[in-house]
């Protein structure tokens, strides 16, 4: 587990942002690193069960910078799910629950035409929301999911508990303050 | 050039999107076939000179889909250029003009610091607009512009009149209508 406390290491605490009273785990100093950055890449890579898979979902924004990267080394497919109104063809959409309000995710509806097989990812496993809407999506455009594939998990929001029956992969976990 | 033709005939043609009259060129059907995606991802990498290059500075939402993929198979750090208010550290930031009104980016103030020598990454090439503000962003930031390299880049308009002195990789050329 050397290397995964290292990883923490790099990541910066940003506190009140984006609201007051909360501490933003910033990767953004992880990245930069170009040591650590490849090396999370590679490991989170091996994390992933790709028996069968044949494309990578990846959750905007920054969950696009994991999923390039994955797809291309895999030799797999690269599907977006997208903020409303950004894909440009038919979409399917699911909303989810924020702390005040709601907000929708989209995906190109054909994606996974064909029951295809997909590995979800995004860069933080923070409450859940988002990530159990992505497997919704995909599963409403026709694939099936496999791992939920992330960067960082914040154990202590449990996001985990709005995946039941999903596979979660986490490269690292960071508790609260 | 069999290859740039086979990657072109894998883009989607949207009309009317974002805006009646405009013909939206979809990558998401070129990035969702495996093969494509992987051959497109090596040979811009094999387009760009990398020398000296110690940062791939990438823009928010598509060119992170390349950016990160160009950053760990080269062993370099990564930095997101993203829209205001996204980043959650001290940021410059860059406006440029639109067809009507203005927008702006924001990198971190010290993503480049030292003088470091950087790639410019987006998925396409258009007005040139916000590649313009990107490389003044990397300046700043105390960077270095080396290569600005595109996946797409559409000739009919002439974004590389917004980047003089810019050394302008594309990988794939479509015309107009």
């Amino acid at each position: 587990m050397t290397d995964s406390r290292s990883f923490e290491s790099l990541i910066r605490d940003v506190r009140d942002f984006p609201k007051p009273g909360i501490v933003f785990k910033d990767l953004t100093t992880l990245f930069m690193d170009a040591d650590a950055f490849a090396r999370a890449m590679r490991e989170l890579e091996q994390l992933i069960d790709w028996t069968g898979v044949e494309l990578i979902v990846a959750i905007e924004a920054r969950g696009f910078i994991l999923g390039g990267y994955l797809a291309a080394t895999r030799g797999l497919g690269f599907v977006p799910i997208r903020k409303p109104g950004k894909l440009p063809s038919d979409c399917v959409r699911e909303e989810y629950t924020l702390e005040y309000g709601s907000d929708a995710i989209e995906m190109h509806r054909d994606a996974c035409a064909g029951g295809r097989r997909v590995v979800i990812v995004d860069d933080v496993l923070a409450t859940g929301g988002t990530a159990a809407a992505a497997a919704r999506l995909v599963e409403a455009s026709d694939g099936v999911v496999g791992d939920v594939a992330f960067l960082l998990e914040l154990d202590f929001l449990d996001g985990r508990s709005k995946l039941p029956g999903r596979t979660i992969k986490s490269l690292i976990h960071v508790g609260g303050e």
